[in-house]
């Protein structure tokens, strides 16, 4: 397997980098940038000084075709334009962007405020959330992988979505993420002395991850309603927190929603539903695949309250774009993602 | 004015050290706690050394009493015990604590599982929510100084509550704080290798400052309902936002609410209500007294998002301690108030 | 009193503005920056809201002439070309940058690899170490403010130079810095997640610090020798520390080293001489104009380790340039800094 | 291969069970503390959820006897007493304590303030410095693993001690390292609170490491002369940089040490000097187990300045016990060991 990553300067092209070059399969992975031109890769990442001496290479789409993956870790924009001709070729596809994940052209144009990709670019597109579409992904030649948020939240809203139990309209929630699912690009948002001891919201009601959400969320369950998304900076480098509020049709114990949820991830092995009273911090997932899930139901309001944690750059990025990836070729899921969390 | 600080070894007591020492209204603070016997202060707190000589003395009742004005900054369960004393003297009593918030015992005792203080003391005790209970605040002996996450929540909520706009049983926070708020003393939770790159939640359904919320939201709208309240703690030292989202009667806009909420605060100068499109970060206040509030209206949903920040040991323990102190002794609330945000 | 902030969109401008604000002899504080025009200073930093109505002015040389003092925090190279013509008015001026601290052109060239100010600005600028220059200082009308790292070791050295104890060649500082000294602009060096985890060195020997420290040291000192310099980023927004090892000219020790040092100090409020066996963190100094020193001999190898620390925007720059002002205007060298340090 | 570690609830003890359960020729791998019986290992370490099923076994030497290795990483005072007993056994000994490295008896008992390991005991300990004790390692059946400072600090030395080019008496060393150094036992100095924001240095010119950098040193170069060495806490949780200071018998060039110091480790995969101008901050060698390497030569001061950086619980504790485990037993050194930085 000769494998390529658009984008590779970024920290998802980076990670991507890290779980690729270990990769049992993997045999080679070529990197490109569309701004540099054959520097050495340890220039933009002294920390792979002596473990890699590639060069990232400019953007070549015919040599690209001939691959048998390409990852397009974009910022939005890119792959719109580049993925219909990759298409053409040998490669599949896994795109990391927020470009194709939305159907509707309306709502990416709504929500990205840029122009959508081509219709038939769009249809081919499998969403690539592992745990609930394995099927499609299966088959598919181009993967939409999944936002970072839409993959804490929708893992978090799968049991009680797809069970048809959630009351309309009810679902709000509360994310955190660290400042890496921002990108490598200095900003001031992202300078260190505005952001440590500074805990921010951002994009209140304008998140680009919303209708994402809700695509998704309709398709399990139609009534679901839109729902409240909020998003915030937490002074910290990888992860992300959910903190999911839903009301039930029918009212239930944390003890019977814990069996559902522990059921429908059974064969999951990268969820991991925790014990009733516990709950996971964003920590216990640092560096790995894991999807963590802590819920309760509070018998003084009715609402449920779950929490699904993960490593916005893996889970959330690299991660479910390398078992997407594995799921493609028919290799166990887990394959090149037996990562343990750091801790501490 | 001579002024006693009890518990002046945790966090909340040196905070109130800070402001005390710099208030013109103030000539002299005694230092007590449970645990220390004559010891230097700068034993505690190297940082002041060179700037306090003081020592800690031993906890001396009779003595308190002759005190202007006792600060209680104790765990639960001190208050409780020492209040009923002090009162009998010429000292006015600020208690820091939980223990005289509650005013049903019931309550007490259901959420902070121990027994609730004397129901005479209770009585006595004023809610010390400065800008909403100024009234009985200048008439007390006795203030009961909010909680950290009641402070921010409730000033998110008042120009909402009060004029009965809220949707009952439509109350969600999602609330986050920094490490300071659980005090000085040693715990694994607090350990910095646990908690850097570390984003929890805590007491999910069961923090005990629930109760104190709902009573004060009940005073001002007996029909909120019940709200569903989650705690979470941020890597950082200092802060906290609240994350409110709440349905209406009747729909309204960003505008419109905007305008409410600074009408109601505009004789108000520690609560500081952003423009539209505005949302403080915890840094914005770092150091003082304010509250920074922003929101917005959800026309996809009808929910409003509202997000209340607060340095939690000033206007959340120490500064609005002071605030009381100065309202109650007739001096302008802002007096040895005057911080700017220290900012980066 | 009438005074100006030149850069004061930058964190030495903002801590400025912060200590001004509040000075008591400070009537007005005028903001200018050569980027802004007439921009509400919120906008910049949203901290102000509802403390600040100032607009931020574009330069106006005559306009400043006069002001009263005039502050400089510009980056290098502003003020060698601005100083020459403010001179010629009624306002002193204060140069927080490095352009005006060294005596020697040639110097200044090889270390910050631009033209140097002109020699007759240069020889009227007089350097604002407050402690040591104090005489100077109180008749000036142009002040070279030393930069952060050479205040913490030269206030750390100075009893030792001064005394001519300090071996030649001896001297060697490592010294610590956190983030915002390196500026407001958004830089890959200061992006959070870089940062994070992360403790470099920078600028490996060629630190523009290492002449300015040098100048002084040979100043009290002809034979001290040259220094080795070296400078670390540390995952924090304020402080310094310089860790400096030294060797004697004769032996001593801990206690007889504390003692010349606390005498040395002893009218200088804002140094702080800890007790043997106590060292202080920077956090101790956090938000303040305090120099905190702790020292001890090591008689395995006769060499003196002295820590010195300090809050690089406040006695690294802002405060201490109040400082310097308060100096110049006859008023006690403590006005309007007296802040106690944020703990915790 | 069935392993056991000691003191598995430290953070010693978890990052070798991440290292042992990933290690290719370990099939089991037994945990032991001396406070718990049978607790799930995910009670002490969430993160492990649904990854460990193991318990926590009481020590119990006799069983211990019967593995093949025992890894104790276990606080000082435990090894010396447990080792005598285990060396009668089939099973390895590494110990990752400080009770075996000293050779001298009262090196100890000054530095630890305690009685030292039985003489015999010592004896047979090899200290583990994989790269530069290769051949006593690989024969070895006891090893004294090193301390997290003396490892960074002795790499960062070796070529210049081992051709005999220091000049005596002028190695300074300035180190600083994560709290996670610390362990995870809570205390005061280990708070969120009190060290995020701080930089502090600690037990100056009394760290245990002193005598064991210096015992090792003079092997080396018996004519090193003592050295100067200070340690310092950093608000992050894992990585240690000890900045060197030395001073050479003859003059060269940073071109001439840096290919001295290639030389010199070439064949060794864990250390990676850097090129003339690069220095590695502690970010790109989190997770692994290398020890990066930076220097340059100060014409002006005639001075050595050598950066050297490692994880403090992989290559300054875990990490090198597994790499001396796997050099005893014939395999790779890099066997299990594979880690690529995570970044950021």
């Amino acid at each position: 397997m000769k494998v390529g990553i658009v984008g590779s300067t970024g920290y998802g092209g980076v990670e991507l980098y890290r779980l690729l070059s270990n990769h049992p399969e993997v045999r080679e992975c070529v990197l490109y940038s569309s701004s540099l031109d054959g520097t050495p890769y340890t220039e933009q990442y002294p920390h792979l000084y002596g473990i890699s001496e590639q060069r990232v290479h400019p953007i070549d789409e015919e040599q690209m075709k001939g691959l048998d993956v390409v990852f397009l870790a974009t910022p939005s924009g890119i792959s719109k334009k580049m993925t219909p001709g990759l298409l053409g070729g040998q490669a599949k596809v896994i795109d990391l962007s927020g470009d194709l994940r939305l159907k509707e052209r309306g709502a990416y144009e709504t929500w990205y405020h840029g122009e959508a990709a081509p219709a038939d670019t769009l249809e081919r597109a499998v969403y690539g959330l592992a745990e609930c579409n394995g099927r499609s992904i299966r088959d598919a030649e181009l993967i939409a992988n999944p936002g970072c948020f839409p993959t804490a939240v929708l893992l978090g809203l799968y049991p009680l979505a797809a069970a048809g139990r959630i009351k309309p309209g009810s679902v709000i929630i509360d994310a955190k993420t660290g400042l890496s699912g921002a990108g490598r690009k200095a900003s001031l948002a992202g300078h260190f002395a505005e952001t440590q001891e500074n805990f921010r919201i951002y994009k209140v009601h304008e998140h680009q991850h919303t209708p994402e959400i809700e695509q998704q969320l309709h398709e399990w369950a139609l009534d679901a309603g839109p729902i409240t998304f909020s998003t915030h900076l937490v002074p910290m480098t990888r992860g992300i927190m959910a903190t999911i509020y839903v009301e039930l049709k029918d009212p239930s114990s944390t003890e019977e929603l814990l069996a559902s949820y522990r059921e429908e991830y059974d064969d999951h092995p990268f969820v991991r539903v925790r014990p009733k009273g516990g709950f996971p911090g964003t920590k216990e997932v640092f560096g790995t695949n894991y999807c963590d899930i802590g819920l309760s139901m509070d018998e003084r309001t009715g609402r449920v309250t779950i929490v699904s944690v993960i490593d916005n750059l893996m889970k959330g990025a690299a991660g479910q774009a390398v078992q997407n990836m594995n799921m493609m070729f028919g290799w166990h899921e887990t394959t090149g993602l037996h990562h343990y969390p750091i801790y501490p």
